[in-house]
């Protein structure tokens, strides 16, 4: 039976489904039937949310006092408010130059159409529509080209971020500009995208970037400023950052702050949630501050909120009779949530397909094919909104607002400045062409606001043209967000609903209500957010008695939904192959325990080691930590020559044969299974290093790699070939942890010391220095060898992480992945009862498609 | 230099502050000038929230499947919904009774204020008041005798025990009745209370008590329903009956959900925190529809929002120079927050005088003084109500509605309804007859609706004598809440400033704002609440975009008010000795690790142990937990005969003694310090053991204790006299924890064997017998020892902890408390490199206190 070795999980990597063997396939419970299923790939590093507390940190330490430790404190209010800052003055110019290319294009074809409708040169509007529209997408599908990543929302990247998991370019200033600058035109050319999403990335990179006073893309931005050069630090700016992308986007600072919780966050930090939720605050009232002044010329008040806003929801004031719901309408809203939940699945669904098919058709190819795409896009969507305005509106009465006095009158006048009259007279208007022929937020408005009443027959096909046409361009290459086309899509929906039981049953209903709630089942349908959209959405209509109705239908919603597909961003995560980690296992998984799920073959540095030997293990390994050991052997003296460890090195005597023999056993099965240890583009290297071993045994192979990480190259330190079995499973006892990264910082800074000196006389770095590459360490391949004496001996002990969280093998899952989620870990040494490490849980080891195929495993085997 | 023992901890905790020796004192860094320091003190237990998965829960696991795991969640939000509802209907009863026979006690006496003022016996208009007042505060001051906990606001023990901490009684279902019912009656008996802070409490017992269906108060409520019998299930649903009642309360569903989640939350729980926000939900709006239904006969429609609400803030609709707040008035705000910082730390610096003056004086005393109390504040605070009103009111002038169509209109109405008109006559009314003769929330709502000004000097005395009064009142012996009169008092004084503001200065301000930010100033100065506050005060008064100015306020009041102490719940959890864990600890503290900070003096048992033992150690330790270790001695195979223990059992040889020698030394060391462990109540069966050892040296009696349990009683396995030193510390194998109360629950079901048995033989007790008696497990003293055979041992292994967090003893202070905080742990064992047991840290050992202690210790040494 043949084992996956590390060139089969390379292979398993990178050209996927191809080559893997049928063993493995049933291991991880899949068949070649489902060969479309895609896993999580390997080649994402991890983020570190845990503190590794080392010498060089503890130096630092000593000289720290409250009075410091109050002034970094200050220092990260201040990046936060100016975080808050920034992100709100990004949500004002993309809504600037937004509003400004909508209203000239929508003023210029308007004028056009009114006069053509007389004259009946309509080809002629169509055509001035179309070039600006193509125009304006053009432009943001060649931003998105020079950064890909820029495309889309963005949310499933965040997401994934925050999660922990580090997607390249995603937080670079390029992308920020490509970001911003793309949605802007995106919007203006009237694609059905949002610009909520966007704005979420872009408060993510200014949270990332801007603590950092530093850019990759920029080289000349470089200031001295060597604070938060960390995962964490800056894992905390991006959460503050995200929530205040979305604060400036709904005008929801408190939504804003759950949004970055419920997405980021594992634990619950008092000071960091305080910090994130002012620094939405801060993006709200930016945005409210500059936006009050611009558009109202009120400087100094602060009267609109976010970019998306609802307007208010508020009953004429004498009629007593108005309700804005009932308990009644709970029974329609739980319906209406469960429709959401329905039509969503199917978005996601149509969208997943779509994504699938892109991937496997577009993407392969010539990266102009994707602007074709985008244009193409654009150029159905202008048809159909222009067609569709055209020819299927209806000519409705206006209502005439009933009371001049009441509150409902200035929201009625902005509603009504809104509306188009195409083809219309007499105090009529066209109900297709106010909901296509206007931005977006203003059609949401119509629906919510509008006294006047929408056909049914337009509101049908606008919901079925709007559905299929934003579903076609959410994944398209332009910058795009979903909240706001989903909220239209649903609104519809739910004004639809108000419609037939106003007209038809003759319900004492308040409209906008429906359609409020029907925008609110659609996109919980389609995203499935829980606690934040719930607050985002009170908050934008500021009115919390809708707590209850819109808590209710994104309940339903999201049961209904998730009963056949996952939400839209996880279903795009999931797509991408990233190993996100869930909120928890199931409770089935307990069934396992770490030693089930742990890679049992460890790569592995001994505190004392010869620079020979670390280059060769930094060379032949793509693992992102090694475990500090030491090995029971009588040279072992040696390397531990007058040196301490850290750790409470106590000795003991070789274990019996017996024990080892049944971790033998269980360590050959774990090898058989799904390949796992982080790996990075080594597809290259590696295969160029398999020939050689072809004709052997693979698990022999492995069972040797594992105990010779760097054969027959430095005799005094490599196991030799007569080893026993017996020798080959000795005991490691378990030191600590350290990084990759710090052993490459080590050996380019030339921290080794003689064979013939003390290990004291080994120099010794900052803790400035030690992280001054963050986040871009410099390669092992980078590193010229010449410069290098191999026979010197680095001592890691003061750079490695001493004590790292550690579990024992027969813990359970959930306790790992408790342990593993809530601290932010990215490597989880497995230690038995006696201190040896039998293995290292990363990441990839904890993701739901792993546990599930281990837990089929488990079943077979039993 | 004398040892403290276990005898001095007892003498500690049971007679505080008398008997500690100067060396304790040092360690503790105290002197005896600051006697009246308060210690966290010992005699309460934890909260475990981390799962114990052994045996038993494996096989309830066993018989798991995705379908039972699903109608154990439905279960769940069933439950979640019913503790919504439960506390929305309690708040409804409390404010239902408030509002009868506080109308019944107004209009009574007000009538009689009205006749009087003609015909001049308002001495016997007081007479009336008092004597009501004094029935209702009496009642309410005996029920709190019947279950003192019930006394206060009840918030300080309901973080605590989010906190982790057990506080006896203090979610019973007495303690409900008592405080819901008293509440009622100390608000309605005019006591400067509020009734929010109860409602959280109460809310709080309903989540703890409904979902177990039996009550210990009530013998006969006992249905069989054996789910969620764990501190963990119990504790997620005590967060959500807090929410509940913040959310009853104020109106604030989401506050409340952030509420439970800043005081209680140690880590992030999405599906948790979805559940806590239906129940908010359910409890807002469930309140909402009743209230509606009652009040304005509208059943149906959700007009009302929680009991406190704050009224609607709008400009009038004609007034376009009208704005809520401006620019311009932050500044104002940040300098009320400041005084409001200053002025609550003022509040909480007396309150905690007094409540010392009365834990020395009053409450040794009888109980009945208690009452006397209540009904002294009582007085005084109707004569001041009384008189107050009478004399020191100004007649001020009605501003008539400008606009009779303005949504401020209806607002208008029901203030003006409720003005007082005491000796006032032609269109004005009595300003502080106003604000002293009404229920508190129609007081708030004058002082941030009324259109009509009120006089400064009246303000300023409302101000002084509300502050005095509410600060005496809070700590008397009734159910009270601080959040009503801390806004009151708050209220006036930005109301004050207001006036100061239009009058003076002649600035376009709106005087309910300044109001608003003056009672959200006070408030947060005096509780220092973060994120929850602001969101409950935003939700309060429905309106986003209150966001910025009452978030800049409360954390200025905070900053202001940390300068000088601390937060009024934090200073009553403090006066109580409670072990509250802070959120994180301070930077300096990574200078200590595990092993500083452990208790190295472990009690401890085998894998196998006799009967004898068993109940011996349980006898005469109260640690509450034993580790469960095999010791390097050549009759443990004995123990071990045919039982492969659960943890990976490899056996070593006996380590160095020189290796030892080191640990010893600490672990004397260690001993000297502050005495930690879990004790309860065992002053007087210590006291009794105590004077036999008296002679020796205590040191070494502690080290006998530590490796002899069981002196003497049981020559087979207790260590023998000759002992050399090496042995005594030989290493002791970690395999697992067991709690006291498993192990009282073997015992008292017989699980054990015959020592001529396999330990197969042992009877197996099933996961709902080891979780039957929850939460009141029997006592060991409690046991029949007749029935007991002394000589059958008893196989622990199956019903310990196998697999519990461990930490290194290296491990960094900062790492271990978050470990222990965010799992919610209860014992972290410290396990050196080869997995031998050297300490165990419990809450005690990570309180602040102890820990500055610790630190003050680390730097003497250094």
């Amino acid at each position: 039976m043949a084992c996956c070795g590390r060139g089969l999980c390379c292979q398993c990597c990178c050209s996927e489904g191809d080559t893997s063997t049928p063993e493995e396939l049933t291991i991880l419970g899949e068949t070649r039937e489902d060969e479309d299923e895609i896993l999580p790939r390997k080649d994402y590093e991890s983020l570190d949310y845990d503190r590794c507390i080392n010498e060089p940190f503890l130096e630092v330490l000593e000289g720290l006092d409250n009075k410091k430790a109050r002034k970094y404190e200050a220092i990260k209010w201040i990046l936060v408010f100016a975080i808050g800052v920034s992100t709100g003055l990004t949500g004002l110019f993309v809504d600037f130059f937004v509003r400004l290319f909508t209203q000239l294009k929508f003023s210029l074809v308007g004028q056009s159409v009114e006069e053509c409708s007389e004259s009946g040169c309509l080809a002629l509007s169509l055509l001035e529509l179309l070039a600006l529209n193509v125009m304006f997408v053009f432009i943001s599908s060649v931003l998105v080209l020079v950064e890909p990543v820029a495309a889309g929302s963005g949310i499933p990247e965040i997401k994934s971020y925050l999660n922990g998991v580090k997607i390249p370019g995603i937080v670079r200033l390029r992308t920020f500009i490509c970001k911003v600058t793309g949605v802007l035109f995106a919007v203006a050319g009237g694609l059905f995208v949002g610009k909520e999403g966007p704005m979420i990335h872009s408060g993510a990179i200014i949270g990332a970037g801007l603590p950092q006073f530093q850019s990759i893309t920029f080289k000349k931005i470089r200031f001295h400023f060597p604070y938060f050069r960390s995962d964490r630090d800056k894992r905390d700016f991006v959460s503050a950052g995200a929530a205040a992308g979305v604060a400036a986007a709904f005008g929801a600072p408190i939504g804003g702050t759950l949004f970055s919780l419920e997405e980021g966050s594992s634990f619950w930090n008092q000071a960091l949630t305080w910090k994130v939720l002012f620094c939405s605050m801060s993006a709200t009232f930016t945005l409210n501050f500059f936006r009050s002044g611009i558009n109202f010329n009120k400087w100094g008040s602060f009267q609109l909120p976010g970019l998306l806003n609802f307007g208010e929801f508020k009953c004429v004031d004498g009629d007593k009779t108005c309700h804005l719901w009932t308990a009644v309408d709970l029974a329609f809203f739980v319906l209406m949530g469960m429709a959401g939940g329905l039509l969503g699945a199917l978005f996601n669904c149509i969208n997943k397909r779509l994504a699938k098919y892109r991937m496997r058709n577009v993407h392969p190819k010539a990266r102009f094919i994707r602007v074709l795409e985008s244009l193409l896009v654009c150029m159905v969507t202008t048809l159909v909104i222009f067609v569709a305005s055209v020819t299927l509106g209806e000519c409705r009465d206006l209502v005439s607002p009933n009371n001049n006095t009441s509150t409902q009158g200035s929201v009625n006048e902005e509603v009504n400045s809104t509306i188009r009259r195409f083809f219309c007279y007499n105090n009529t208007y066209n109900d297709m062409a106010t909901l296509f022929f206007n931005p977006q937020e203003v059609a949401i408005h119509q629906l919510f606001h509008q006294n006047a009443t929408f056909s049914p027959v337009t509101l049908s096909l606008f919901f079925v043209l709007y559905f299929f046409l934003s579903c076609w361009t959410y994944g398209v290459s332009v910058p795009s967000g979903l909240f706001v086309p989903s909220l239209l899509c649903g609104a519809s929906l739910g004004r639809l609903v108000a419609n037939v039981l106003k007209i038809n049953f003759h319900m004492q209903i308040y409209s906008g209500t429906f359609a409020l709630i029907g925008a609110a089942a659609f996109l919980g349908g389609v995203v499935r957010m829980t606690i934040s959209l719930t607050v985002i959405l009170i908050e934008s209509t500021n009115e919390i008695t809708y707590g209850l109705p819109i808590m209710i239908t994104l309940m339903v919603a999201k049961w209904t939904g998730d009963f056949f597909n996952k939400g839209i961003y996880d279903i795009h995560i999931h797509l991408k192959g990233v190993p996100l980690l869930e909120w928890e296992t199931e409770v089935e998984m307990d069934k396992l325990t770490a030693s089930d799920i742990m890679v049992p073959n460890l790569t592995y540095v001994y505190p004392h080691t010869r620079i020979q030997s670390l280059v060769s293990i930094l060379r032949t390994t793509v693992y992102h930590a090694f475990p500090v050991v030491t090995e029971n052997r009588d040279n072992e003296k040696e390397f531990m020559k007058g040196n301490i460890l850290i750790s409470n090195n106590i000795k003991f005597k070789k274990s019996s044969v017996l024990t080892r023999a049944g971790e033998q056993r269980r360590r050959c099965q774990s090898m058989k299974s799904y390949p796992s240890s982080e790996l990075r583009n080594v597809c290259a290297e590696q295969t160029a290093v398999e020939p050689a071993e072809e004709g052997q045994d693979i698990l022999q192979q492995m069972l040797e790699r594992r105990h010779v990480p760097y054969p027959n190259l430095y005799p005094d330190q490599s196991p030799s070939e007569e080893w026993s079995m017996e020798e080959r499973f000795r005991p490691l006892t378990f030191h600590g942890l350290i990084l990759r990264s710090q052993l490459v910082n080590l050996l380019i800074r030339g921290v080794c010391y003689a064979e013939n000196q003390s290990s004291a006389s080994q120099p010794r770095l900052s803790h400035s220095e030690m992280t001054e590459d963050y986040p871009r360490f410099p390669d092992i391949h980078d590193l010229d060898l010449a410069l290098l004496n191999p026979r010197m001996i680095v001592d890691v002990t003061p750079y490695m992480n001493p004590c790292p969280y550690t579990v024992s093998p027969n813990t359970r899952v959930s306790q790992v992945f408790n342990l593993f989620r809530t601290m932010g870990l990215r490597h989880l040494p497995v230690v038995n009862a006696v201190g040896e490490i039998v293995g290292i849980i990363t990441r990839h080891n904890l993701t739901h498609e792993f546990l599930v195929a281990k837990l089929r495993q488990h079943y077979i085997t039993i």
